[in-house]
């Protein structure tokens, strides 16, 4: 007899990102206001790598770097607020259908107080 | 005889963020430097909950919001480079413990270039 | 006879940036939209001095740094669409004056839509 | 017998920004980490305007209020480390003639570390 345990990528990635920190006593500093402080100072690292030029020739490994060091801070806030990744994005797309219908929405890129 | 098809969260948010992208003919849009943009502002309104307040004074629901954009446009600018994401998160989490070893790194925010 | 010519520093500024500029042959670069992205990222840098710390303790000297990186683009965007940085400050002083009326505004930090 | 005084737009343009916080009592709120947070937010509203489009199509109008948003906190954030501003700039344009000379930086926009 055994027991199959299946565990979703997601939660694999917050229970790595976790050992990472506690391993480095750093919840300490991981309050929500200086996560999404760090948030923003790597998407501006991401940003950076885009300036100056046409996006087809920014540095893809580069671009890897930094979009994990974004999202390991997303998930890390996720985990802070025990929100389900999977569910909060599902329930956006939701509102956003409504917001941004098809057949005022397609083909342009207006924000929905524009359409 | 049948065939079990799984997916993975990640998998499923990432079609189901095309197909809304798609409906709306949106990909038009979301060149690489666009998509690194969005995310900057969409972590910029993420952070302006946080402003000027303590961090456990930040209102959760509009938290839930804005961290759901910015996910999203993670998710589709990791798949306009082809990423996968679970295996860009553990590989950064491996340069960072090098990066950041447990003996040097413990109990203190100094960047790796200070420690 | 001689002519007295005076000038304001933001002019003074202006002029010195655009001088470096032009020896570069970087106004090819400096459309406005790479302007905004340039002020975001710098901004980020600046704001990366604060991340996991109390205000206090942010290094002065890279406060310094970063804050001119952001001013120089300011002011280059602000050239660009030939604004007077004066003018616009004024006169956003005076609509914000409306919108944050002192007897509503006085002792929170609320944004004027939640007054 | 009369005395002239003489003041600068950045000494003018400063009073006004300190005599509006002031007469709000708002000093209490800016730290010199939620001032950066804050001009980061700003500039994030600042960038969306350029979102999904072309440079030259961004409203005009929008970018002068949230570039004077941004200059509002550069010059709060300044005055709080009592940094003169003209000084910061010039010492920057100075520094960044170094990093980046004439006969190497010409005509690209390359990182002055890669120059």
């Amino acid at each position: 007899m055994y027991k199959f345990v299946f565990m979703q990528d997601i939660e694999i990635i917050t229970q790595r990102l976790l050992e990472f920190r506690d391993a480095r006593d750093w919840d300490q500093f991981h309050n929500p206001k200086d996560l999404a402080v760090a948030l923003s100072v790597e998407a501006g690292e991401l940003l950076e790598i885009f300036l100056w030029k046409q996006p087809e020739v920014a540095d893809r490994d580069k671009v890897k770097e930094e979009l994990a060091d974004v999202l390991a801070y997303a998930f890390l806030l996720a985990n802070k607020y025990g929100f389900d990744i999977k569910e909060i994005l599902l329930e956006k797309i939701t509102d956003n259908a409504k917001k941004y219908p098809v057949d005022k929405a397609k083909g342009n890129a207006k924000k929905y107080n524009e359409l």
